[in-house]
């Protein structure tokens, strides 16, 4: 049994942690921080938890300091270009961090990273010793890690959904194209126009178009994978809903295939994935049927006469998207059972 | 043909005043003005708007008193308080004013104004000369008025609910219940953690019970129309869509009375009514039906073994309870047909 | 470990029982059937539940006989006026059943059961022997049943906002008023132009005003706890969205009243119940915030000068409003911890 | 003045148009017919409808036959393959007709129509006198005609996004992939499990993917607008909202281009057209900014190091997708201004 804690506690990430936490066997101690409610008492700003904190915690927001103090592991669920200064100080104390930024995400690439998110390395050793937490691309690095960085939302289904194909050579990696969609607990907990009801409800568009962050995030993993460049091209929207994410992704075929070829591909890749299901031919991934768990569904289609290899992979953000991946990465991390915490199962409706 | 300004067209009310007065076939000239985004264009805000200004306005968003200056009629959509000293000016200039605020909605009654508003008159001879814009209630009175208090959303479903049977003696004014439902737009362009649509959406919840500041206003017209001290408990929900008011109200008959007889003396009140729909006997009164339209849809019911009146009373909160409302006032003190400029048909969905 | 069985596991209720039934540490074997689908596998009809079921089933639909004979409880998600039979069944073959129905939810009382479903008992004595389940009610007597009745989604929001100030005789039973509003999964999974989405969503109405089943049921269990007639006026309205209902409930105080007491009387009620969260003075219950768990959450207002006790409770209609609550009381007869099973925390959205 | 007919004024489509035809200058009588509901009234079905149809009609659903011979022009609104008997008559007696299914868009292709639609044409000559009824592509040849095929939603958007390049040869004709998003309304007013608000509420999926049947509508138009084969990759989507459709389409530039260059060209395409507005640079397009109005909103970026063309054309896809251009047609035929009846301002929210 250990303790964790989390460091920005209170935004959406945050509090879908404290969440599935609350219901880790493994874990019996929750610390929580916040620097903008410092002092208060989460329950306060989500009622939702009434009744259920004191398995774990009193519910008080204290310092960040006091977290890592108390702590075996660190969430760090926080603005990008923050996490280091912890994960420095984890390393230290011979902790484990999970961050949910994009701080971990690039490695050693701090060009890439700076590019994006206009900020540099603060601490570049750090970067050195952190591992890209995707478990269906890094299972055993992140094992055996001390620092992880927590994939994107977006790249979590963009990546699962070409995994396969990128890494038997099938698809032309001049030119993927993932068109995804998001629910809006994506743009996080702070108000704005975006996420105004009035503003988003019957309403859905594409943003950033051409400019995500998460494109060079999905660029690089794919790479990896193909060991080979790998040009994508990458356009979020914005769906009028709450949890949920969908990648629909093109990639033109190398040579014409059938979809049972394919789909026998797929499913031995993610055989013994606790996580991913390979939907049976004919069947299309949705977002409903994952929401609230850690699932990863993932159709294959083989399109315009067999030239042209279309997946569709759906998560929901808040979890295999984000909280529950980093669970999932502090069960590989402490060699709990890597299913733990995170096997809800996922509602009809 | 005139020409209409609006201060504060920048807010939900404004906007939506903005769409019914491009459509208005007397209003001939647009002149808007807001605070914050004076200097820019109204288009850069809204751009459902693109390509539609330009048969009435620029778009430009100037100061208060140029619209003031340049308008036949003057629309405030404003916090609370700020609406009086553009009253005075109007007036000394000779023109109209329709105020969506909460400033003239209490006539002479400033005690009561004061309690809820916690602000005083400042200009308290200006409120002896507005008329309250209930049409169903004071029709000739708008008409020869020149300061119109609009009234508030709820207040209007609330009050076209009971006005028949009040008008009648039928119900006890010792207790009306006024259960209250409101889509999101309610709570203004501001982004807030209450509307924010990760919150707001697949939830449902009441808000300020027992203490909303339309409470007054409808116990007032109830009132006012019973000739008696009407006794009003009043409760706010807030709806997971973005359009739309149903109150629900229960009042105890003085008589036991058949449906009939209510419905026939409903269908008798608002026979002449351009607005207010009475459905036949066994329909209810849905939002959906009167959305982006200024009708009222009326559905009474009686329950209880005959003793209890339940009505249902259906707007779109920001035509019949806002903006439409105060079109139509213009209407009536321009004397143009009153179903100019908000005719719009409700579509099925 | 026992084997549960769920006659009709393929209507909405039916599969969220499957869904709690598959987490329960006392369940080991789930046996499914359904008339409509027997034969093919509950997971074509509802994906969600891919790669979980064989934790306890092969997922295929069998006939109602063999569920019986299989399991040591049966749960009966059936439309009204099947269920007697296969209770006759069980308590013969000493195995314990919990109906979904309305059929055990009026016990002896066959006239009002008649009056509302146009249905007589078939099997009358087994109603002498059944128990309705609302543990907040009746748990001691469920402990010692073999047939329960669980109560309707609107009745248990509706009776636990009142059963404490009922049971004091604070409030006037002359006149209660229950303003509900319910998510559209209330409709179940049979497609019909009300559970259209184009047609329900951004939409919102009343429905069988006056006239639908659960007011006798209501009005029964506050009659009950009242030791006096209560008369109840009971309004359903859909809301525009899944999960989800809230009660609004008027009743007069007989004495005027300050809300400390009454907050104190309500924590005092529920203080050693499991799933009902009395909210602090001056919170309101929201659905989101009990969403997708067995909370009833329960918000108690003191209005018009102290003269009027309101209170709303919310629940999720499918969870405490239905599945949830037969595990419970599934929990009860069998001697399981109360919560096992359905202790899952409510997402912050 | 005319009389305008609609056969299938039941359906969705049906309805709509109902609603656009009522606010129709040049309209001053409709008649509506129903196989389903004849002898009915339509505001029994759509309430939203009552107290303005006897500007126009007695809302009496009849017979086709009494439709056709009554109007000047029919609209007939009909599951495909029903269509063309009407055509023929309406040919025979004079008439015009706008056929909003697909029976009258592939023209003298029976060969493909017959592939996707599993019908064979019954009577071939009536195709020789039908035009296709997208008016960017064919108004003058609309304007003589007695026959129109209207286009798909779908369709529509997607074949508006691409226009201007396709027409200057910008783009490679070898695969253009149309992803596209559509709200529930265009799964039609009979209730199925897909439209159910519990099962598409809060839930996004691709469905028929590969072969959805506007696919080959969409290569027709695109191959006939650049001169050459174009092969198009068309996947659409479901979206948790009622109305809107988003096409965002991809094509790789035949040279790399700039953005302003595009947009240049792109303006200049729509430069006369009423319902297209060309979004400033920078701008995105959004189904709430068109929502209940006949405008097509095209946002055009260039992406991929200036390699990669991305369109989004945003449409309500009951009026641009449907009804609205349905009107359009028949203005074009009758000679009316091109925007009659179709000039509604689409809301802010």
């Amino acid at each position: 049994m250990i303790t964790a804690g989390i460091i920005g506690a209170t935004g959406y990430v945050g509090v879908e942690l404290v969440r599935l936490l609350l219901k880790h066997p493994s874990v019996n101690r929750l610390v929580l921080s916040s620097v903008s409610f410092e002092g208060q008492n989460i329950v306060d700003m989500y009622p939702n938890l009434r009744g259920v904190l004191d398995r774990k915690t009193d519910g008080l927001l204290v310092d960040a300091d006091t977290v890592v103090a108390a702590s075996e592991i660190v969430f760090t669920a926080l603005p990008h270009g923050i996490a280091e200064q912890y994960a420095v100080t984890c390393l230290a104390q011979g902790k484990k961090l999970v961050d949910l930024s994009a701080d971990f995400r690039f490695d050693e690439d701090e060009a890439t990273f700076e590019q994006w998110y206009k900020k540099k390395y603060e601490f570049p050793a750090v970067h050195a010793q952190s591992v890209y937490g995707l478990p269906e691309m890094n299972r055993e690095k992140i094992k055996k890690a001390s620092v992880i960085g927590n994939p994107g939302c977006y790249v979590t289904a963009a990546s699962l959904s070409l995994l396969p194909a990128l890494a038997k050579g099938l698809v032309d990696p001049g030119m993927v194209i993932v068109d995804a969609k998001s629910g809006i607990s994506g743009t996080g907990r702070n108000p704005t126009q975006t996420n105004h009801f009035a503003e988003s409800g019957e309403s859905f568009m594409p943003y950033n178009v051409g400019k995500h962050r998460h494109q060079p995030e999905i660029a690089r993993n794919m790479t990896k994978v193909a060991k080979q460049e790998v040009n994508v091209i990458f356009t979020p929207h914005l769906l009028p809903m709450s949890r949920g994410i969908i990648a629909t992704v093109y990639a033109r075929l190398l040579a014409p295939a059938k979809i049972e070829e394919i789909h026998t591909l797929y499913e031995a890749h993610y055989r013994d994935e606790p996580f991913v299901r390979v939907l049976p031919v004919g069947s299309t991934a949705t977002t409903r049927n994952v929401r609230m768990s850690n699932y990863c569904d993932i159709s294959v289609h083989v399109v315009n006469g067999g030239t042209m290899l279309e997946v569709v992979a759906a998560i929901d953000n808040m979890v295999k998207g984000a909280a529950g991946q980093a669970v999932q990465n502090m069960n590989l991390l402490f060699g709990f059972d890597e299913t733990a915490g995170i096997d809800d199962i996922p509602a009809a409706f």
